[in-house]
């Protein structure tokens, strides 16, 4: 049997009458996403009471967390740039990646969230059009280009998600910091050699090189040389 | 103030008689993996409950939940297999990525709370110093090498937290088919036209695909040709 799937189903009319707010599969996601940017999580429970109803009239809307967690996050991609036209397609998707993991970032919870739901919504649709776009400008073929959206996908999301976790871990007094200069020359040569490289950078000039990895990965995969 | 380093703390001698089963850092962090392992979550309440002695008491062990879970992680880490030295440094690099993936595969609950805790352990260290030897070995530079290794890491750990969320999203009755087939071909042609090679490979093969994009991204990066 195929999973249910959360964007194709229709949309139930509310049999309330007018005193109360008409509850709505979009109103359900509005609150969840207000929960889960505010508190780090969301309940059936509470969003159930915040809408004024029992946590069972929500499941004529949404079958279950999971479901609901589908529908936010493609709420949450609705403010991803896409299809702006100045500049080479390396420019614009830079600039797409780079608003993708801004978006994901705007809240901890939900780059987390991202991380473990799979974005499958119109939104993630209009992102993947994009991304397949920008890598057949650059010349790949649609079979490599078409696995490229996944994996720079997964990229930007693992970015959001690891700064997810609070103070930056890269900090000059940070654990990434300590535990390089502590890890004995003896035993850690090469770590202990290459101490200030692996601690050089900013975090914008590693996102800046992380991508360029990226592309020049699935372009040379693609048999196309470096732009 | 430097952040507090757990790694370098120093070990309490427990002040309990015979009675009780001897209190240690390495007595709370096996504690902590087994809770992690089969619950999906560890508690400081629980784990002095387990240990037979009162939430307080851990705190001359470790400094918080953050501290602990960078030691469990750690801990997890000591089964990532390194330094075998069959095959060319381009069979031994993927192998080593592959075991990291799969060991935090091996525990879903492993695998999320790798995204959000940095790992700087001795067995951090010790999969740092190989990946750097593999990357010298392969020609690149110390500077590409020592950037490469942040990439790689959270290349192999979001894998693994993607594949935490349980069922596979790109089963084919999954949320990924179900969107790819139900992408109007006006709306998203592209989308569309590729939809057979989206959902095409094994995950065996997208996971080879990846790590071959990232290779060769790393090398060009540096400066050398594909291998």
């Amino acid at each position: 049997m195929p999973q249910h799937d959360p964007f194709s189903a229709a949309e139930v009319e509310s049999r309330r009458r007018a005193a109360k707010p008409l509850l709505s599969r979009e109103a359900i996601v509005e609150e969840a996403l207000r929960q889960i940017t505010s508190d780090g999580v969301m309940s059936l429970r509470k969003i159930a009471k915040a809408l004024d109803t029992g946590p069972a009239s929500l499941y004529a809307y949404v079958n279950d967390v999971g479901e609901l967690q589908a529908l936010v996050l493609d709420r949450v991609l609705e403010a991803v740039e896409v299809g702006r036209t100045e500049g080479t397609w390396r420019d614009r998707l830079e600039r797409l990646l780079r608003s993708y993991t801004e978006v994901l970032m705007s809240s901890p919870a939900v780059a987390l969230m991202a991380i473990r739901t799979t974005a499958v919504g119109p939104n993630a649709l209009r992102i993947a059009e994009n991304l397949l776009g920008l890598l057949a400008e650059a010349g790949a073929d649609r079979a490599n280009a078409a696995w490229a959206i996944d994996m720079l996908t997964m990229f930007v999301t693992a970015v959001a998600a690891e700064h997810a976790q609070g103070p930056d871990p890269g900090a000059p007094d940070g654990p990434i910091a300590q535990a390089i200069n502590r890890a004995p020359a003896d035993e850690y040569p090469r770590v202990h050699a290459a101490r200030t490289e692996i601690m050089s950078g900013t975090g914008e000039e590693r996102f800046a090189w992380s991508i360029d990895v990226l592309l020049r990965g699935i372009l040379s995969r693609a048999g196309l040389s470096p732009h």
